[in-house]
């Protein structure tokens, strides 16, 4: 690998600056990319091994972050279960048949994941053989509760108060759902590892809405047991919105790095999640249409916080749409040129 | 006060068990309110005092709560700042205006408050009038912030990426409405507390999207100014909705009662927030959905970990429009039926 900064960064070994890359950095910012998202459906792009890489390569060539992060969607996973799944990106997913009884289970299978998925493999295949080693290639899925979401309340929400209360009310048939998304989910993610993924990351983006202890026994139990079946293959990274509350706890799965959004200080998410363990994080999306000098200033104030040992930048969620792409760059940037030794000379 | 449960929690006083209400007690789950929502509009509702005041007093001949807390919306502080504001009540609020640039501040005002909202008033005034000292009365506003958000966003969002944007890319002109809706809000409350409201709430519903360092500059700020000019007139409660990272701070602004949401523990709430202040909340609003035995058995598990000093028993969040009536009793009857010593018992 020509640049190990990634791996280095979650294995613990030392780096001569922290990796940076920006979750959703394949996506609508990037003009390139609405080119392709002109021409074909969403799916599509997912579908065709050629796109999907495309996709996935646009900022490694266009920005320079220091990882590739495979182009698709969490729910693909519900997809190939046997639900509808339909994703117009300015309107948000729609699943127009979500489960609420115990009946619509007969709808959802633990899929043979080649005869579903397949396609992904291939992408990931082709995106490893074009990256030629320049950067890893991180792989992923959604977390159980993320994706039952959906599945329960068909789709997108501030609260997903429906899916909450699905949990608390039929506690056995959410419990054997997210037992069917967790047994598809460590097959998808070996296959993903097994056709090249270097790297891991679980999106539990609605992990913030459950209380401590909802949280270990509808989310982080089901996020344990996927870190405990991919058993140290690849490193994997835990990236649960809003659960602050539970990063010792999380910490403590086998997981080598655990995504922080900015609604925590950096010094308090290291204090709850210890020394054992690579924090990714966590610059404020919004803060991308500031000023670039602002950004600048402000990317090296986040870098200054997080400190030199075991550190992802990141975004603390995904990029907005309407970032321009010299802003990413300057964030991007300001980690590149940014020294650990830095620390010290301030 | 014939039941001053509130007012003594509040001032640190003891009690026999901790006073009870919910958030949106007043509200689509009961049937005496739906009734009323057939025939009148939302601000039909908020502006005829007798109306106002039957749906305040429904939840306390109904429900059994020890507090009243005044029908209305905290929009209606833009509304009479010279914002349209559309309530369509399934939908929820639109701004079909909103602030965008320096020249839009032309639009809106600090508006003298008795010319636009004394309906609030003859409101608190009569709903006094007729509770006649069987529980307090909570007046409320929204927090500048929260405020802010539907006046620069336009409508509802998970995460007013607009808003946020907007105060990071034109601090000045954000500070601007921000010390605009501050003054109104004051004057707002002054109000309501010279028409008899014995408590009042400043609901910050978004302020847990901002970071902590925004927080501090985007909302707190402005809460503890407001804090400030109400001088202890009566006691003021804080609910910012996510912003655990700043409990503390909030603690220092001379509020008497803070509220949290259901995703942080009671005990590591206090560790925070201090011992010289009141806790609110924090049951999850969706497990009001569970069978009544399993309510009252986690209601009676959160009364435990708050313990027994400097306590108001309530939800994390607002009651969810399908909550049966006898759901919503038996959270309130748990409370009740509660007493201090059985901490000791158990």
């Amino acid at each position: 690998m020509k640049n190990d900064l990634l791996l280095r960064a979650l294995s613990g070994e030392p780096t001569e600056r922290p990796p940076v890359w920006m979750m959703r950095q394949a996506g609508r910012y990037l003009p390139e990319y609405r080119v392709l998202r002109e021409k074909y459906g969403f799916f599509e792009r997912c579908r065709i091994p050629e796109l999907a890489c495309e996709i996935t390569l646009q900022p490694v060539d266009i920005i320079g972050v220091d990882a590739a992060i495979l182009f698709s969607d969490i729910l693909v996973v519900p997809q190939a279960m046997g639900m509808e799944v339909q994703l117009i990106e300015s309107k948000g997913p729609i699943l127009p048949d979500p489960i609420k009884t115990q009946k619509d289970l007969q709808r959802i299978t633990i899929p043979d994941i080649h005869d579903k998925l397949q396609y992904v493999f291939d992408a990931v295949a082709l995106i490893k053989k074009e990256l030629n080693d320049r950067v890893p290639l991180i792989g992923f899925a959604g977390a159980p509760w993320t994706l039952l979401c959906y599945m329960v309340q068909g789709k997108g929400s501030k609260t997903f108060d429906e899916a909450r209360a699905f949990c608390y009310t039929q506690p056995e048939l959410a419990h054997q759902i997210l037992y069917m998304i967790t047994e598809t989910t460590i097959a998808y993610l070996k296959g993903q590892i097994k056709a090249g993924a270097d790297v891991v990351q679980i999106f539990d983006s609605w992990g913030g809405l459950l209380g401590p202890e909802d949280f270990e026994n509808i989310s982080l139990q089901y996020i344990r047991r996927i870190v405990k079946a991919i058993n140290g293959e690849v490193p994997v990274i835990i990236f649960a919105k809003g659960a602050w509350y539970s990063l010792k706890e999380m910490a403590a799965t086998g997981a080598a790095g655990l995504g922080i959004d900015w609604c925590i200080q950096p010094a308090l998410a290291r204090e709850f999640a210890g020394d054992n363990i690579t924090l990714q994080g966590n610059f404020d999306p919004a803060k991308l249409l500031s000023p670039i000098p602002v950004i600048k200033k402000e990317v090296t104030q986040m870098l200054h916080a997080f400190g030199n040992k075991r550190y992802i930048a990141n975004l603390g969620h995904g990029i907005l749409p309407n970032i321009p792409v010299d802003h990413a760059k300057a964030f991007v940037d300001t980690v590149r040129e940014w020294e650990y030794s830095s620390i010290n000379a301030n």
